[in-house]
């Protein structure tokens, strides 16, 4: 059995997969244990972007659990775990999800708590040994709660998530929380790399709705804020696919999953149809359809019946 | 769904599972929630002890899940909780065993941690809460870590069993521990309810060693002080039954299982056998043989050669 822990997150990980066992890596360092941090698999656009801004590496990459010692943070299933964990020594468990099939021959450390993030509950840790959390490691802890929680929108999202990530900010120098989260989302949806165009055709269908050609796109943000200051930009797009390809309308969903609300941005010759199909005046062509998500269901069967 | 939260420990219940789910139960009442410790089944008599030391009430038995939300305390595995675990809602699990198999369909509150008792986790839990306490409380917390703990000599011993274990005897006003230990597994060992006579015959047996008779008899305790001051009484009795039922001699074995080793008393006319068996010499009637626990691998041998 290797001597050193390595403190590992779930396969397909997320910021906070990697970010909580860098910082209970860390922790374990702190209280005299031998440990690093590993990665179940390659960090998505926004880990990338959490870790170069606080200039952190990014952890060895592990699958294989065979004569290892390891602490699992972020899940406590068999199926999100390394290869042959039977054959490791399970240290502990740090996790925040539902209760998993994991079990052990020894008594371990298992610390679940129902929080909105695993790193939320590291910082507990960190507080609980009085040990102060570094600046950098502040920063990717903190980034971790604002992803998990999806800047605190989320209805996982606890007090201590808030109390937590409040501290961690201080500590890391960083005021505006949501900023910091609105950016981490852009990274995720990696809106930022796209082009307008790209923005549009990713989901985009059209209809002939009694013999006119409408075309409706829809994208999907955990906030209207990621893409606010693109909606010009969109909106002189589709102007010109209306004029190159022939639609007499095209409609554009943006959708806010957190709030369950749709902005529809609207591309007419006469907004008198889709009016009438959602009872709404359009301004700015844009219309704001409370409770509305789905295309199939909210959307097209209103202007259906608007057009015919 | 019940709106009370059932605190409960393990089928068959020792101390620990009955004092850390009432100690538990009342830090959830403290701090808000509503709860009630239970009990999967009788009190032990070291358990029955306890309660009436400190005057604490038995909690009411439960052993059916359905219906009702349940915290699990020193167990994880479906085989020893409720029946029909499934059908319940689990709030959460304090334990210090190894990881069973419960699974939860939702997060909860689980936390286990690889000290020598339950109650050392619940202790620690009210530390962290910042809640004092209850005197009453405190003294059967702290039977339930001597118990467990055997005194603090079992291997699982930690530092964190010790330290919890000060703290609530502060709290309790009790200071010698050692003697409450004692106490503790005199009730549990039922000796004190035995009759010397009952002490002996419990685990006795005749032997012929070259046409001798020959009486062995064993008691097996966590601590010799438990018998220390029945031992006049015992070897009186040794004494008796050697005159009238016309033994050669009478080996009787107080073995110490924390220790490893036997306090052998010795009713012969002649000690010339037993010092030759193991190279020791007889004083008031009794040898210490350090490392001897087995009657029939490390006694039975000797002491045949030595008659042969």
């Amino acid at each position: 059995m290797e001597d050193v822990i390595y403190v590992v997150g779930h396969k397909n990980p997320d910021t906070d997969s990697i970010c909580s066992a860098i910082a209970l890596s860390g922790l374990l360092n702190s209280l005299g244990l031998k440990s690093k941090p590993a990665r179940q698999g390659e960090p998505n656009s926004e880990t990338k972007f959490v870790l170069e801004k606080f200039e952190v590496d990014l952890p060895e990459l592990v699958t294989e659990a065979s004569g290892k010692r390891v602490f699992l943070v972020d899940h406590s299933e068999i199926s999100q775990t390394l290869d042959n964990i039977d054959k490791a020594e399970i240290f502990g468990i740090v996790d925040h999800h539902k209760i998993g099939d994991i079990t052990t021959p020894n008594p371990v450390y298992f610390i679940a708590l129902p929080y909105g993030c695993t790193s939320t509950i590291v910082a507990l840790l960190y507080q609980y040994f009085g040990i102060e959390v570094p600046e950098r490691i502040a920063g990717i802890m903190l980034c971790a709660i604002l992803s998990d929680t999806v800047i605190f929108r989320s209805v996982t999202t606890t007090e201590k998530d808030r109390e937590m990530a409040e501290k961690l900010a201080k500590i890391a120098g960083i005021n505006d929380l949501e900023s910091l989260g609105i950016q981490l989302f852009k990274e995720k949806s990696g809106i930022t790399e796209k082009s307008t165009r790209e923005i549009i055709v990713s989901d985009f269908k059209d209809f002939d709705f009694s013999g006119k050609k409408v075309g409706i796109g829809q994208v999907e943000l955990v906030s209207l804020s990621l893409i606010e200051d693109r909606k010009d930009e969109i909106l002189r797009e589709l102007r010109k696919m209306k004029d190159e390809e022939g639609y007499t309308a095209i409609y554009f969903m943006l959708t806010d999953i957190m709030k369950e609300g749709t902005e529809l941005l609207v591309v007419s010759d006469s907004n008198e149809v889709v009016e009438k199909a959602f009872g709404k005046k359009v301004q700015n062509s844009s219309i704001y359809l409370e409770g509305v998500m789905s295309r199939k269901k909210q959307v097209v069967p209103p202007l259906e019946k608007a057009y015919s």
